[in-house]
């Protein structure tokens, strides 16, 4: 058996919000796809480790923003590798609030749903939800999860279902440290390499910055 | 409202199979997405109008056959646009048996899965289904979603979740287009010739129309 055809599998990058207790929450998600046409419904799997789970399942309304090619790739180091239960990911973000959910503006667009339905999984929940609102901002260019890998060099956070556990090196030398601006992993050493690829999200050493 | 957003969400082209009593039977489709990681699970839209979705709540097991670009666009014609009810969709088709699964070897690989749960929606039937086998044919580049319409000018089938009513083609300055009414296939030039055969779905030129 050569599981390696799963990551044939084609996604887009999104990222879902709703809110807790008046405060914008979301996560990072690729596994979202259309499930009916008329009514427009929408299948949602969101791990339950992530804060944004718990909080969908509470106000049973969530958005999709449709990340663009564009959009700054430090929004999924916020949203895909940071957690709402300890950062405000939206501090810094341009974001408006759409049919009262709260939507990224650096996308392709978004789509608000109702949940009308869940099945619950050994990990995650898909989230079935009904469009009750939508719009585009201009014409961008999606951003596919292909595109996220292999021309933005991300990773997976751990808690998305295509997650792939990744090797880590452990660098103890040196006194300086790095942090990668895209998922918070802390390099240790005099100078990162310029051949040097993020260990847990895969980008290079021009979006490391000293801390 | 603008709901081309909709349209912005990213996919692959599979074809999905099964059996009905011992004959193979399948249809394409794009809304698939992995669930969850460990273990690996896989969620698949099939509307209820599909043979396929019967046979697979009675069968129990399904395949997912990953289709790449290089895939005869005529599989998608077959799969998307006849119905098992009527025609044989395995005739003249290049296909194996792989763990009690037909699979379509012109693809980069395929999935089999046991069904563990399903959602029913308004027109759809969310299929769960856990990973048992998985295999790649080779390293070739996988179909999108974009890549089938853009490129091969493809169309969707009335069943698919992604399906738009008259789906609207810009026509460019001077030229003519003619659309096939059976699968969407646009032809470009001032007349379809006699001889013409549809590329997707095989048909002849008295069933396209000028757009």
């Amino acid at each position: 058996m050569n599981n390696n055809i799963i990551t044939k599998l084609s996604y887009g990058v999104y990222i879902v919000t709703t809110w807790s207790e008046g405060r914008p929450v979301g996560c990072v998600a690729n596994s979202i796809m259309q499930v009916t046409a008329e009514p427009a419904t929408f299948a949602v799997s969101i791990n339950r480790d992530n804060f944004t789970n718990a909080c969908i399942k509470d106000i049973k309304k969530f958005a999709i923003s449709v990340l663009a090619e564009s959009s700054d790739p430090k929004l999924i180091g916020t949203f895909g590798f940071k957690s709402s239960r300890v950062v405000d990911k939206f501090d810094g973000v341009d974001y408006s609030v759409q049919s009262r959910l709260p939507v990224l503006n650096d996308s392709c667009g978004y789509i608000v749903c109702d949940v009308i339905d869940t099945m619950e999984t050994d990990t995650h929940t898909v989230f079935l939800g009904k469009l009750v609102a939508a719009d585009s901002f201009g014409s961008k260019t999606p951003m596919t999860y292909d595109y996220y890998h292999k021309v933005i060099k991300g990773g997976a956070p751990k808690t998305a279902p295509t997650y792939v556990a990744e090797e880590q090196t452990e660098k103890t030398q040196g006194g300086k440290k790095y942090r990668c601006t895209i998922c918070g992993y802390v390099y240790e050493g005099d100078e990162v390499p310029d051949d040097y690829m993020c260990p847990i999200c895969g980008v290079g050493k021009d979006l490391f910055e000293e801390i």
